[in-house]
């Protein structure tokens, strides 16, 4: 991964440019953030002349480690406006890597949006209209790109939402068995849709795989990575249910966002826990499968394809956030209600927690009764529909407040909150407030430490948090996967061999540490630059008046206290 | 004005203060900035619990000089999230002065809204209900409000569009012969709506007038004053055709807001500039007047009462901004429908200038097409009855801009510009950019310098725009009218002489300017705190790239440069 290919998309031409050493040294989400900091007025407007949208695979994105071959997605965010990343499986970014490419730069904008498809190859890097292509759904859309480009090829896509650039948009990647992969967070896709490029086509039958610097260290570090891997618990959990399995957890917990986050424990759990996903994939059969990859070659295989009664596939792949978002949140207990909310989500292209949180505050607002699930659907099919009130609920959560008048707004920096209520998971609350991505479970998840660190209290909170960012900063730039936490803990040397076998590279863990600590910086210095920094920015003031049942906690760690989180000691001991 | 009435809107009480010997100091737009740094924390939610609406009333709100009485309306706003002043003429200032009231502050917010007023006299200050009130527009609302409190009480009050909390909301003061008169910017309206609070109402029967210090020496310095307001031909202008009277020249010099700012001059503006206004007003008789007051006593009277052609009022009174942003923006160029769009703005309760930037928007965006001005006006009528659409248009310029995924959005720091585009009159671009209070013309209207300073040029507005934004600061703390210039030109020493008459304090001109520089000062504080400072906005980027026919100029001058407007050395003479 040597080339970046930078897109003129107001003039449509390509040029592709040999990395520079220093290039050669980033990845994913670290390069994003370097090429933001030095490429993109941080003040422009997200979906303007100057931003970039910037899809970049990780430093170990063409190896045939587990997991590896997520990509990034990055640039100024629509919702937050700053820095963003937003890290999607799927088969696009491993065959984006053995084309050799470590990023793709789109700059500048055309006036209008007409549909266009990049498509690149080893060949060729071009620039095409495909007009049949406007508005259609993503279904839709990776269809006909399937038609014309064959089965191989890696699709990226968006959905009319981005077209529309619409602020909650988001990015499809297509996956194993159907799966629809998304880039959801930050509103990128309207980025994508504000370059006038409706779809991105990797066709990598040419290439040849990467020449690693020591293949047959790679073979091995891959083994002893998997065996760990395949060696914990949780690995098998994820395996049998994927992410609706903690669901249950969250909800004992009591932080699963109910009826517009103020509950957190929903009286039909039950009906939409991973357990019930899971015995319905198996009971329903048909298209209905469990335990995919979303990367080919995975061994955590967390995806899965939910199938309505009938076998046909409703889904895919369904997890818990969107569970949460459309499903509590909402009031809504069928779970093919919210696997329909979700496959809407999808289609439209917007991002599912964004959606799901819009619409709990356009329910509290009156728009519509808490679990009127027929009523959220015609919400979510009205985003393509190109109305009002879609255009309202494809914006997002923090515009739908503003344009409800609303208080109860679950969101920081603009940025819907993920399916985990801080006031009962104190140390999500710090991620969320101080991450550089806004309210992001996948910045920093504290569900993780709610074992070792009292979830209600808020000693450690800061600590936690500061070290479960630092490990998403990495594994963002790797390319590899959140899910691979128990290598950190069991054998965080694996990341610096990893790096050597491929690179070369003679890296400590204390060194890798340091590339997750440079992209924070990185970022953080381009959101100060943004007037985004996380001196502004709370949790929303109803989380520190009103107690959330059944834990009836507020949320009460003090702002000054999380803005430590850069001072902290770094954490003793491994991730 | 030694006393400061503090109301708790969740808790329905009422306390009053004796001020501070530091308060007794500080009046209208700068004890408003000093109130809001001092007790507003500046991350709150603009319309949550933690905002304060604030009421103030200038330093000379309680003498008889020409002007004197206006008001001060403050609080962090719902469109810039930074520190807001709108100053409003209308009767109430100047007996909330009579009634020796410094400010009114309303604190915290209860749940819900039910209609409450707020009502203060010499004997009582407290809140009470008047359901009947809810969702009642302007006009009504003044009319049931009169009703009950009589024809000599000073009323405020906020339209359906407060009530919905909506970010363009404005509140609407009452002045002679039916005059709404609007502190229209920043969406204070909402700000009050979140209080629970549809109306204000003083009632000064029992007051008596202030004690001055020297009360010969006012009556001394009031003359000079009006002498030289009386004879400055600009003043004879705003008798005659008042605000309108620029129309003709901002068409000329092609800043006139077009089709979306899209050019600068209207082919119709003939047929809605001031000369059209007043020749109308003539002919047609019946309601319409020009040459108003909108605070008795005033000199200037630049207000009028526009009639139909049966003689019925529209609107009192029509002004530039309203008519450019409603007009010209839209191309729409009858002048009946100009009014009745104003009108309609101001019975909904939001400010006419956000009102016309958002229609302008949506009409780029396809909603409906330029120059429809029945289909402007059902987007008016649809903010109060409540529809999708109604509320993305009462959000103002910026959420409207969002929701229809437009690039070409003409704002600053989220408020919408107002009638004077920047790229044919640089300084003012300088004063959007860099005020405290966003795209403001009366934050420091460049118009004024067009005849010293080349409005296409770079040179000099820098210094032109700190000098108008030092004396609106002064003036809007003052409680006097920014039309007051020519004192500021020909008898700057009035100043101070009207301080030293009405209190007693010995202050040179040099000291009075100090007063505006420190309220600037102290905004920008609070705007720093809550990451609304000058550093991270520019003119839209539209703006950068695209010439204004017929001047064909961009907007050129850096931010870089403009940033410098705090540093650069004091402008040398008179303002």
């Amino acid at each position: 991964m040597n080339k970046m290919v930078r897109v003129d998309t107001r003039r449509g031409t390509v040029r592709v440019e040999r990395c520079s050493d220093q290039e050669l040294r980033w990845g994913g989400r670290n390069l994003i953030a370097k090429l933001l900091l030095r490429e993109v007025p941080p003040a422009c407007d997200p979906i303007g002349l100057y931003n970039k949208l910037i899809i970049s695979g990780g430093l170990l994105g063409d190896t045939i480690l587990a997991t590896a071959g997520r990509l990034s997605i990055g640039g100024k965010s629509p919702l937050t406006g700053g820095a963003k990343e937003s890290s999607v499986g799927g088969e696009a970014g491993r065959k984006m890597a053995r084309l050799g490419i470590k990023a793709v730069i789109l700059e500048d904008a055309p006036a209008d949006f007409t549909p266009r498809v990049l498509f690149i190859s080893k060949k060729e890097c071009r620039l095409f209209e495909m007009p049949d292509l406007g508005r259609f759904v993503v279904s839709e859309t990776f269809r006909k790109l399937r038609e014309r480009f064959g089965d191989e090829a890696g699709l990226m896509c968006i959905g009319p939402a981005g077209e529309m650039r619409l602020s909650a948009a988001s990015l499809a990647v297509q996956g194993e068995g159907g799966q629809v992969r998304l880039a959801g967070r930050g509103g990128l896709g309207a980025v994508l849709g504000a370059k006038g490029i409706k779809a991105v086509v990797f066709d990598d039958r040419e290439a040849k795989p990467a020449e690693l610097y020591d293949a047959k260290k790679m073979r091995e570090v891959s083994r002893d990575f998997s065996r760990i891997l395949l060696q914990d618990p949780k690995t098998e959990n994820r395996h049998k249910y994927g992410t609706p399995a903690v669901l249950s957890l969250c909800n004992e917990l009591g932080i699963l966002p109910t009826r517009n986050f103020s509950a957190g424990r929903f009286e039909r759990a039950e009906d939409i826990s991973g357990e019930t996903i899971a015995n319905l994939i198996k009971t329903r059969g048909g298209e209905a499968r469990r335990g995919l990859p979303c990367i080919r070659g995975c061994v955590i295989r967390c995806a899965n394809v939910f199938a309505d009664a009938q076998g046909r596939k409703t889904v895919a792949s369904i997890q818990y956030e969107n569970i949460a978002l459309l499903g509590a949140n909402l009031n809504i207990g069928d779970i093919d209600d919210v696997a329909e909310l979700n496959h809407l989500c999808n289609e439209a292209g917007i991002d599912a927690i964004e959606a799901g949180a819009a619409i709990g505050v356009a329910m509290e607002a009156g728009v519509l009764a808490f679990g009127d699930a027929e009523g959220a659907k015609d919400l979510l099919r009205q985003v393509g529909q190109d109305t009002p009130l879609g255009r309202i609920i494809g914006s997002g959560v923090y515009i739908t407040g503003k344009v409800f008048g609303a208080r109860r707004v679950p969101a920081v920096k603009g940025q819907a909150m993920p399916a985990y209520d801080p006031r009962a998971l104190k140390g999500i609350g710090v991620t969320y407030v101080t991450s550089p991505m806004g309210a992001d479970h996948t910045a920093g998840n504290a569900l993780e430490t709610a074992g070792a660190v009292d979830p209600l209290g808020t000693q450690g909170q800061v600590e936690a948090s500061r070290r479960l960012q630092l490990r998403a900063a990495i594994l963002d730039s790797l390319g590899l996967c959140l899910f691979v936490r128990p290598a950190f803990v069991k054998a965080p040397d694996l990341f610096g061999r990893m790096l050597q076998a491929r690179y070369g590279w003679d890296l400590t863990f204390e060194d890798v540490q340091r590339i997750g600590l440079d992209v924070l910086e990185t970022e953080r210095e381009f959101n100060a630059r943004a007037g985004v920094s996380e001196d502004f920015f709370d949790v929303p003031e109803f989380m520190r008046e009103e107690p959330l049942p059944p834990r009836n906690s507020v949320y009460d760690i003090p702002l000054k206290e999380m803005q430590r989180v850069w001072n902290v000691k770094p954490p003793k001991g491994v991730f």
